[in-house]
């Protein structure tokens, strides 16, 4: 979907704008109905104001109905189809479109716990996580009264909107919706960035599985071109950074033991800031190394 | 079985010097005949030596015999139950009794191509090794010239015959054949050891198996009661160290993020002298953390 | 002096008793009298506690007197040589017998203000101080009310008596009046200890002086033969570790810049527990070290 | 004294030419006439191209005249004030301005040596040198036979007339005759960077001397707001960094000793390249610190 820009938005008249942005709440067009009479925004953050506001000022009644706009979470209006195509693909950014049977049940029953103590659909922005951090999300909120969770609810949608909206609307300065997960390979052997490391990025689940999500070699500033995440959430979860420093030490002829005492240097660590700025950097040499969460 | 003293040994008459050690080297009792008449041993070292000079000073003809009177590795002796007590306990240390079938069918490749180039098996101290190194062995020796091989063939018999001394005679200095692997967790947050650290080691298989072989948690001093490998050779090999610094931390009430930056520290590592003493301590913090290999 | 047994120091006359260790306390051979008759001691720590206990269940007069008793730190007893050896011993440890005509002048107005407020000597454990912390001591201490500050005196009294036993008496188990400060220094280029590398301890005054008091080679294993303070309190000071990793380095012919990115390596560290066991380790390559409190 | 546009020096008579750049060649207008005749210059590179390249291609009398042109290093010329006023601002930059009278008899001497050897005094870019690099290139120096060391010495004037002309002319990209020394701490107690913590920059003679150069406080991001040497050279030396943890974790009330284990850090290092970047980061917790030459 192209992006608009923002003073198209400001310029255009009302049903256009709703016409736009309607579909950023999902089934509740009237939010970007009465954000419209709040233009011009002055920039991204105005935009996404008018449009939270419009939800935190509504009635009891509609910001219920509006929660239960939503569709259940790896529910069967996944299976079905029935989902606007933004909670689909959002869905699916966090593995609960390929979900084993055992979790689909797990998943089931959750919602129908949910459902049944507070008579409204677990609302959560799965951008910012990850299947393990849901699960835990779901039970801890569980656990809360129902007026807490009304607003924990609200709080998901908004953070829903601003991700919508950073994804369709084009403007200078960008909502803080991003965060960045990026690394540094200094080789303090050789008092040098270590150039041409490999660098996996994994992402694994409680359960045991790894998922390689990115992958590069660091440039000759011992960095990564492009962060390994960046331009979107880091799903809250536990990530394995893999080093391949082995290969990198037998291309400068370090004299190594062999089998090299070090290979494959694994580096686990969890985000749990999805808008943070995760710096995890390594210091090799053939035989240490140190990481630390960097800045 | 129980040890016999080397006293005892040197005490003996010759028949039961050869009814005692005449099998720590595979079919060849002459070997332990000759050595009883180099009597008496002033230690353990003396023993090994006559032991181990008795082949060296023997005729080629004798050194092949010797030699060819080992099993195959994995090989059919193995399934059939035909190999000496030793040999089998041996082959069972680094898991050639449980290959699956494309691994037995990698060994049986490997031993025809060997028998067919050298006219003997090839024999290795498995007590040294897993079954990766096994394998890298194996195809490197096979380059090797039919020269260069028998030595390297009698050198692993030598380390066989040491290894079986070791734990049949008891002496009050011991043969260097033992590796060590420990560690150390100090708190750097804290500024003191880290106890109740718990630590497992896994071994790692190229195939990307993993089996936890020793796990212990730290006392006082941040060091565990005993080393998590000690009192035989380290097989050469990929470990790895898991250690569950989130509890700790979480124990001492340290202010952590949710879920914590760190919870389980994976160190990765190879063993390449199977006799070495390999310390590898953790330096930790919540954000942070160094390993290296100590001493 | 030559050591006494315990053994003999339990089988003596109160009388010889009384002569052998009287002295420990300031002019109050009335402590060991009343400890005489506590005899058979089965340690170390029975005959301290018939020491302490001793002063501290007499009356208030009594332990008045034995405050009083007591010379002034760096005081004109010290410069009139009215002290008794040990308090002349023990002032000179912490350098109180060469102190500036400044120095001299700022004890001389503390002792005053001090013996104005208290009506007494103030009193410290000079072997557990520098200059530098006994000066912080007497400010601090001179904010105390009366009755803390007697408590304190007697306190430090105990630790004068403590020390003087431990080096007049010989027992098998000794008291726990002295610390360690210790060092290894780690070689993570090479992955090995590194062995002789030239190392100083220096202890800094507040002042900007700076006194070599120990300094040794490392030894193969990356440790100093013996600790660099042992045996005796640590006082409690800051202190430097000089590392020359330079001509280590450059001995192993590494390839280095010129000049060397690091040539001599201080770390500056404080000790505040005077029995505490102080091991600062350095890990270290040409380009980078770590170090920490470790144990 | 104000930069000029290398534009205008483009379109600048040949004559004014000369006046404005005749002097970056001591007492050697000619290098500025020959280089004037090679105009336009694209860029600062090939303007001091054309400068070095008059003088590689001179005939030797008259690189021999340009040398001679020089003052003595820390001379008498210095001392009368004869020289011209970018040489004396020049040496004053290594502090030969304010030799002890120990220091001027050891670069006398030297000197003399020099021309007599020589017969041409010794030149060295004293921008790029702290005064014990000096003493040790001029030692270095001259050792060199007489056709390396003309080399030398015209290497040296290449240097200095790319340093003033960085000075003098404007352009929109730079010579490379900057280098840079930055820090950065970060707290991996806290898991932050450390902001606000007083960093001190020190620069060490081989006499014990030292002279605090910069100080700066870290930022928000642990950094100092501008490099604590940029813009220059790096005068090749040694140099110590004092990092005040103490008052940082302090203030951040973070429990620590009395008195804390590390008041202030040093960090003691030598720069090898006058053009080179180093940075040089401190990880710290209360208890443990690591530093390196990062990138």
């Amino acid at each position: 979907m192209a992006q608009l820009a923002l003073d198209a938005l400001n310029a255009m008249s009302p049903r256009d704008f709703v016409a736009a942005l309607g579909d950023t709440v999902e089934h509740a067009p009237w939010v970007a109905e009465a954000a419209a009479t709040r233009r011009p925004f002055a920039d991204m953050a105005a935009l996404l104001y008018a449009m939270t506001e419009a939800m935190a000022s509504s009635s009891d009644e509609r910001k219920l109905a509006l929660i239960k706009g939503h569709p259940d979470l790896a529910g069967k209006a996944a299976r079905a189809g029935a989902m606007t195509a933004d909670s689909k693909a959002e869905q699916a950014s966090a593995g609960l479109d390929r979900l084993s049977e055992a979790e689909f049940s797990r998943f089931h029953l959750l919602n129908n716990d949910y459902r049944k103590k507070f008579s409204m659909p677990f609302i959560v922005c799965v951008r910012r996580h990850s299947k393990d951090s849901i699960l835990r999300e779901f039970e801890r909120r569980l656990r809360n009264d129902a007026t807490v969770e009304k607003k924990a609810a609200l709080i998901e949608i908004f953070h829903i909107v601003a991700l919508r909206l950073d994804q369709r609307v084009e403007a200078p300065e960008r909502l803080k919706v991003h965060g960045q997960l990026s690394t540094h390979v200094l080789d303090t052997h050789g008092g040098q960035p270590a150039a041409g490391v490999m660098v996996e990025l994994d992402e694994l689940s409680a359960s045991g599985e790894r998922r390689t999500i990115a992958s590069a070699a660091t440039n000759r500033d011992g960095r990564t071109d492009a962060p390994l995440i960046g331009g979107r959430p880091i799903p809250i979860g536990t990530y394995e950074l893999c080093f391949h420093v082995g290969a990198y030490f037998a291309r400068l002829d370090t004299p190594l033991a062999d089998p090299p005492f070090l290979t494959i240097v694994p580096v686990r660590f969890s985000v749990a800031e999805a808008e943070g700025h995760y710096h995890v950097p390594l210091l090799i040499t053939p035989w240490s190394y140190s990481t630390y969460r960097g800045s």
